[in-house]
């Protein structure tokens, strides 16, 4: 029987998964976002599904004790309300959970995005039987979540954990969000891939040039192939990207010292050899004064469904209170 | 009559205070540590002292509740072990709680000085009536704490807040504790009057060279003051030292996201000129994707009995659960 329902709310998919009393993911599903449609058409559509998902869960509607969401901000997570989201315009100023829940009658609890996946990989994944963990993904942007002492880190108005914008180069690389230097401004896929790119039109040879003029856009990927096949150039932007991850587990580290960090999103298909070099930064730059040998850097095990469950367990939580 | 005493336990001076239930301070003193005469010498002195305050306030030695340590890191503070101090070298692997604790036969609680102050701003200081805080003591070093939903962040193994030694600065400026480009490398006030000092041995005008000649070193007060002159090298040290502490209100905004970031210690002796950099500082790093107009950046204001007054919060905090 469903007790909690967790939903990943995308720009492009919106995936609803529902979960017994131990978390344990009984059914999934996704449907297209059509945001287009606007919010009370997707709410409705939302709330359809959930009334599928518990049937065939034999679950009566009235047994479901919450709902969770997890929605790209910035939000008023508290209040439940989306403020702006970049790839959801008509979403603006939406108060989302209390339309599911005046239609669901239920207790709904909205969060970012970044904290429900991080969530999701402390209750099932990375993060089992640990209790402080520094959860990034690695994506168009680098998003972020704490866990501090069991719980996720929210601050004073839902806006911690931003440490893809903490500034590890001052004065360094433009960052799309106006500040300079940010990890982020080198380190995700995108600015990966646009380093790569501004290098090329700079006039440096490269293997990437063809694909360039191939595709007309460079992506991450390409970046970490042509760097795997023995690119200078590739090989030095990957070094790069490899470098700034280190440091922003060095800054993580001595922020929260979390027993873990967890990478997780696209990136992550780079594999053990992004992983191996991201812990060699991480060794290279991090004080000599006290030995760093209870943290442990490691990929996200749980993959897409973080988003879910991690969106029950703000479900259950809530319910708790 | 005394409930709880705070300890703050320094090289050169160990302050004591004695607090009712309402964290009133009673009486206070300040005796020299003698840290050379060895622990066992320096805690039965502690308990004399102890034993003296609570009978100056008319209180029986059984009234005392609890009693808070902040103490020099690095060490064990869940299990009250001090691991080795700088300024203490006979405490190393000195169990200090468990002697206190055996002498006076009452709870001891040990944390890291710089939580012990932090904590005595919030409950008492400029952090009263909020519930996420982040504090720094600009000092010899730059140590810090963070307050996350009204609780000490301690990490996984204590040493969280760190702040110090996260990196501004890929690559950049060599610091004490083997890093590169720490933000203490750049702000601290031993590491701003030896910026001043290498610029003046590289060859740089200024009117510090007189101060170096004469005294045969610079302080970071001497910077401040000639920068206030209008001494160029001076002024240009300065900036540096505010810049970097205006990253590092941008970094601990995008981590823990509080509503103060309290700025202790000696060099706030500098005052208003400082704070107004600092935040000049600070606007021109932050993003412009989001007004921060909820962030304060504040000197604390309860000085030198911070240290106390957060241990004795300490000790209150323990004996509650």
């Amino acid at each position: 029987m469903t007790d909690y329902i967790g939903i990943d709310f995308g720009g492009t998919n919106i995936k609803i998964g529902c979960f017994n009393s131990d978390m344990k993911l009984l059914w999934k599903t996704s449907i297209p976002t059509d945001a287009d449609m606007g919010p009370q058409i997707v709410v409705d559509r939302m709330v359809e599904t959930i009334k599928t998902a518990a049937s065939k869960n034999n679950t009566p509607l009235e047994t479901i004790k919450a709902v969770g969401i997890g929605a790209p901000g910035p939000a008023k997570y508290t209040q439940g309300i989306l403020i702006r989201c970049a790839n959801l315009p008509k979403f603006t100023n939406t108060p989302i959970s209390k339309m599911l829940s005046d239609s669901l009658g239920k207790p709904v609890i909205l969060d970012n995005d970044a904290n429900a996946a991080c969530l999701g990989e402390f209750v099932a994944g990375a993060g089992k039987n640990i209790k402080n963990m520094v959860f990034f993904t690695l994506g168009t942007g680098i998003g972020s979540g704490i866990i501090s002492d069991g719980k996720l880190l929210h601050g004073s108005g839902d806006n911690a954990a931003e440490l893809g914008h903490t500034i590890v180069n001052i004065n360094g690389r433009q960052c799309n969000c106006g500040q300079k230097g940010c990890s982020e401004a080198y380190a995700s896929a995108s600015h990966t891939a646009a380093r790569a790119a501004e290098a090329i039109e700079k006039g440096e040879e490269s293997s990437l040039k063809d694909v360039l003029k191939k595709k007309g856009k460079i992506t991450c990927k390409d970046v970490f192939e042509h760097s795997g096949k023995g690119d200078k150039l590739a090989k030095r932007i990957t070094e790069e990207t490899a470098e700034v991850l280190g440091v922003l587990c060095v800054n993580a580290l001595h922020f929260s010292e979390p027993e873990k960090i967890v990478f997780a999103g696209g990136m992550i298909a780079a594999g053990k050899p992004l992983l191996d070099r991201i812990k060699y930064y991480f060794n290279q730059h991090i004080w000599k004064i006290k030995k760093e040998d209870t943290l442990e850097i490691c990929f996200a095990t749980i993959g897409e469904d973080a988003g879910i469950i991690g969106a029950a367990a703000l479900a259950k939580e809530s319910a708790r209170i």
